[in-house]
């Protein structure tokens, strides 16, 4: 079978993520010095897809470790209200591979007039995004050529960690991080069985995915790829959320498969409520997880390495729900590098 | 048939938003009062559920008319990280029916412990939501017994708008506000056919939901009730965001149903695009709208009367969602009272 660009790109990750590490650092630190000179009260940021969910993962990096509340930007108040918000006081970040998205450059351009932090991260630094914004953090992760992103959406989280670790100003995050790119490339040796599990699941017409806290970034993430590459009704939640009455698709006579993402001790009794649901109700149980009492019961069993701090994890944890949703495509008989009715570039307003 | 809790709670919603709007208004312009002696420079809505979608209006209620960013809180800072963000110059809005939710109240003490405003939504007065605000906004819908939130659900956006209303300072919207109740009895008569074409969509594992800017709480809160109360793979979505990857789930070969949320003028372009799409495809078309163009073309047409503001929308457009709801579960042979699995108070932390 020929390969991929899905396929190559996903296992370009360690490559792409060291090269941003190590090129990119600079970037950050130039940006991070900007943002320290003004009175930044609280972050705004403003993606679409894939980017949205790098997005949710800047929300609780933002916010734990550098005590920053962080809004996802709702962009059609900028354009179809016309009533933009009071952002002088805010950094505004704008995420975006293309950086063509006309909804996210006008968030960046309005916050930028108001005199906000403004900081694109994007895969073409000679994009109208990184036109737009004061700072850019170019991804520096090639091109992409597989529709559904793999390979830009973890340089997008490596991206938004080198930010917070350059606004913390600490060494010890940027040791770290560079232990991300060598565990990435454990984790995707790991996955090379996950293709022949697949075919079990190819004729469910949904998957849960649920993740909290660092994590909440990854469900979507995977719901959204399985969902782009193999047309199923795949939805992210946190598991807070999902037990506030989601759960009742649990409880169909078909119940769909439910994939748990549990790495990091500070979210594994939310977890593991699930996980405990799940078996009760006998839905079919996908995990990934640095845990073997997890892994033992799961129907496929997707493992971590340990050691990854939990604010990296996403970067980790995301790469086997890559892998599941590629295998679940070919699966499926689908072409996973274009899927039916998408483009690479979506301009929304 | 003995009638629901579900359904007559659903019909009470004019007599209950009503009492709100003449009862609560001194506590709205009382809370405000007291977010104008702070320098308050964003806001953050803590909720779950309904309540979380309820948020989502709020989030573009004091966006679009007060130029405040509203974040959605992400509750596990406060809960799991023991790292709040920085709340001193924050209004900080929990919304709960019960008002029993240990995260979100975790959330609203550590705001008023830093100094921020904040504002309790809440059915229960004498919740631990309640005690742990400055300012308690009572809903006043008296007990809800359906486990699905139907007349506590269009109070708490009632309650935001009314506190969005009284920030302004104006007495305009108070005006627009007082025409709600007649046109939410006037949305609930038109919807006595609606359970007769909900056994046709019986079998469908699936329902797309798609809204914008102010109804994208519609879209997600009409795909939680589904959710809730048929069991089904129900997800709401941005048309914005559904065009970036997930409309790929049209290209099944059982295609689900796409419920289309389009009332307001604003947003109209966006939601026309999605309506051609499904079209184009030959997915069943549901449409709640205004609009004679929308309607003619949908397989269920729910009509919205002309004439509300679009900020006050959410409020009407809900109410067919919440009626198709009730018309699947029935259909689904399910009681919408008591989903299966699902309580109505849900603790999580």
């Amino acid at each position: 079978m020929t390969r991929t660009f899905y396929e190559a790109e996903l296992q370009e990750q360690p490559t792409s993520l060291e090269r941003l590490l190590r090129e990119g650092r600079a970037a950050a630190e130039a940006a991070a010095e900007k943002v320290r000179r003004r009175p930044v009260r609280f972050a705004v940021l403003a993606a679409r897809g894939s980017s949205d969910n790098a997005a949710r993962y800047g929300q609780y990096a933002l916010g734990i470790r550098n005590r920053l509340v962080a809004a996802l930007a709702t962009p059609s108040l900028f354009t179809h209200y016309r009533a933009a918000p009071s952002l002088g006081e805010a950094l505004v970040v704008g995420i975006s591979q293309s950086g063509q998205s006309p909804d996210i450059v006008e968030v960046l351009r309005e916050a930028r007039r108001q005199g906000a932090a403004t900081i694109a991260v994007t895969n073409d630094a000679a994009s109208p995004l990184a036109a737009a914004a004061e700072s850019v953090l170019p991804l520096l992760a090639g091109r992409e050529r597989s529709v559904a992103a793999t390979k830009t959406y973890t340089a997008q989280l490596m991206a938004l960690a080198m930010l917070s670790a350059a606004l913390g100003g600490d060494e010890g995050p940027w040791t770290e991080l560079g232990a991300v790119p060598g565990t990435v490339a454990r984790v995707i040796d790991g996955c090379a069985g996950l293709g022949s599990a697949a075919p079990r699941f190819r004729d469910h017409p949904g998957l849960v995915v649920v993740g909290r806290g660092y994590n909440l970034s990854t469900a979507f993430e995977v719901a959204l790829k399985v969902k782009e590459t193999s047309g199923i009704l795949a939805d992210g939640y946190s598991s807070a959320d999902f037990l506030h009455g989601p759960k009742a698709i649990l409880e169909q006579r078909q119940r769909p498969p439910v994939l748990v993402v549990a790495p990091g001790p500070r979210t594994f009794d939310d977890l593991d409520g699930v996980v405990r649901l799940v078996r009760e109700l006998g839905a079919p149980l996908l995990a990934v997880s640095d845990r073997d009492e997890i892994l033992e019961g799961a129907d496929v069993a997707m493992s971590l390495p340990p050691g990854t701090p939990e604010w990296l994890s996403p970067l980790v944890a995301v790469v086997p729900g890559q892998a599941w949703a590629l295998g679940l495509s070919l699966a499926r008989g689908r072409n996973p590098d274009a899927p039916a009715g998408l483009t690479k570039v979506t301009l929304t307003r």
